[in-house]
């Protein structure tokens, strides 16, 4: 059809951030994108190409990144490819991987800082540039509410077992990740000691957090999980043969069910 | 009702599997029953009450042990509870865990050298023993087939990109578990050299395997991850927006879908 296609070629940088090796996607043993010279042969064998243009870079070096040099060096890297192979490329999309803080001791990714780099970066260069923020925008967007269901002491540990388990938010069993947990009434007194928050599924890293100390709370009441608006719902499985939970969202004074509760029914239906 | 109610409680052993420490749910630490002491004060307590008797213990100290030793420590540490509460218990649940082999290397737990203990211990017993030894049942009544969608070489490494992904078969990327990988079709050449198995999903520990050679198989071509009965469909998701796969039971020549494939319209269905 003697068109000219726009083409794009996602970047292996060899740039680990810094995160959970899990999550942590731009390492050259990695499968994702190609690496250094791989790209250099490909964007040289799509210049002499009559149908083909290589427009666009990707690059995503892995999630939950609260450091700021590994972004530094994948772009040192990009501008060094675009110095050795000349391509005006007119869509560069640096990817997501904005950490955020999910427990008072983390801190998140420090954009101003960021956007500081990006823009030096993009100075002189007539690309657009695209991120991939999910986390950073939805983290934060979701509580998970669950209620206290029984409390048990054992060996010197306080067991505060939830409704709520690894199947409804995987991010603890999976990663180790933290998630911030609190009472929703507030109370002066405190469970002191070693506390663990688990859930009722029948393994081990069914537990959500231990922490010294908690607000004296009782079977019955409810707590939250901060921040589980990012790879809770969408990482949720049926294990245990639970049911996946309800969604409601919450605009100013209005609630509404935005995913019904999956009954016991739904998981046969197939 | 002046009824007198038989009960059973789960005993924490402190016990460790010797297995990941995931599905190690035995030791004093873990969630898990009621410890040494506490086991004991409250078969004393119930001893005192008119209405309730203790006829059951249970114990589960994980899953995938292939170590015979502490299922010995086990039946030991009950004996020790018998003798101490002189209690004729009815019913003795010695759990699962009874460990597979997932690869050429990994042994099955030796079950006459289990069968020879527990024989041992029930000698003079009158305690129904149960088993739930559902992995050793199932886990190797089933294998995902797998179709192979793209096979790229970097960084002297092959990539075997196939369909299916971590949310199929959750056991490598929460467990660092390893399934053997089988070709469909045999032949004698070899991609030889360093090769990852691993699935379009979007991170790094969406990887089943990596092993020195493999068949040579080409796209499209189909491989199966041997031994997927156990925790492969319960723990799946739809991580990634991708439904769940379809199940066919084969019993001779017969087959028969048991399971739909999900679809799309499925997963917003609530």
């Amino acid at each position: 059809m003697s068109r000219k296609i726009s083409v794009g070629i996602r970047l292996n940088p060899n740039v680990t951030g810094k995160t959970h090796k899990k999550i942590s996607t731009g390492g050259k043993d990695e499968k994702f994108g190609l690496i250094y010279n791989d790209f250099i042969n490909l964007s040289q064998k799509i210049r002499k190409m009559k149908n083909m243009k290589l427009e666009g870079l990707s690059v995503h070096i892995g999630s939950q990144i609260t450091n700021i040099k590994p972004f530094a060096k994948v772009l040192s890297i990009i501008n060094k490819i675009i110095k050795k192979t000349r391509i005006n490329f007119k869509f560069i999309d640096l990817g997501g991987g904005m950490g955020i803080s999910y427990t008072n001791y983390e801190k998140e990714l420090n954009l101003k800082r960021y956007a500081g780099l990006v823009n030096k970066f993009i100075k002189n260069k007539n690309a657009k540039i695209i991120f991939e923020p999910g986390r950073f925008i939805v983290g934060n967007a979701a509580i998970l509410i669950t209620k206290i269901i029984y409390i048990k002491k054992s060996n010197n540990k306080n067991f505060i077992i939830l409704d709520s388990a690894m199947n409804d938010l995987m991010r603890p069993a999976l990663y180790g990740a933290q998630h911030q947990i609190i009472p929703l009434k507030k109370t002066n007194k405190l469970i002191s000691g070693n506390i663990d928050f688990v859930g009722p599924v029948c393994e081990s890293s069914d537990k959500f957090l231990s922490q010294k100390n908690f607000s004296k709370v009782k079977e019955g009441d409810y707590v939250a999980l901060t921040h589980a608006g990012a790879y809770g719902m969408t990482l949720s499985s049926n294990y245990n043969t639970r049911p996946i939970i309800a969604e409601i969202m919450v605009s100013g004074s209005k609630l509404k069910v935005i995913r019904k509760r999956q009954t016991l029914k739904n998981l046969v239906n197939n």
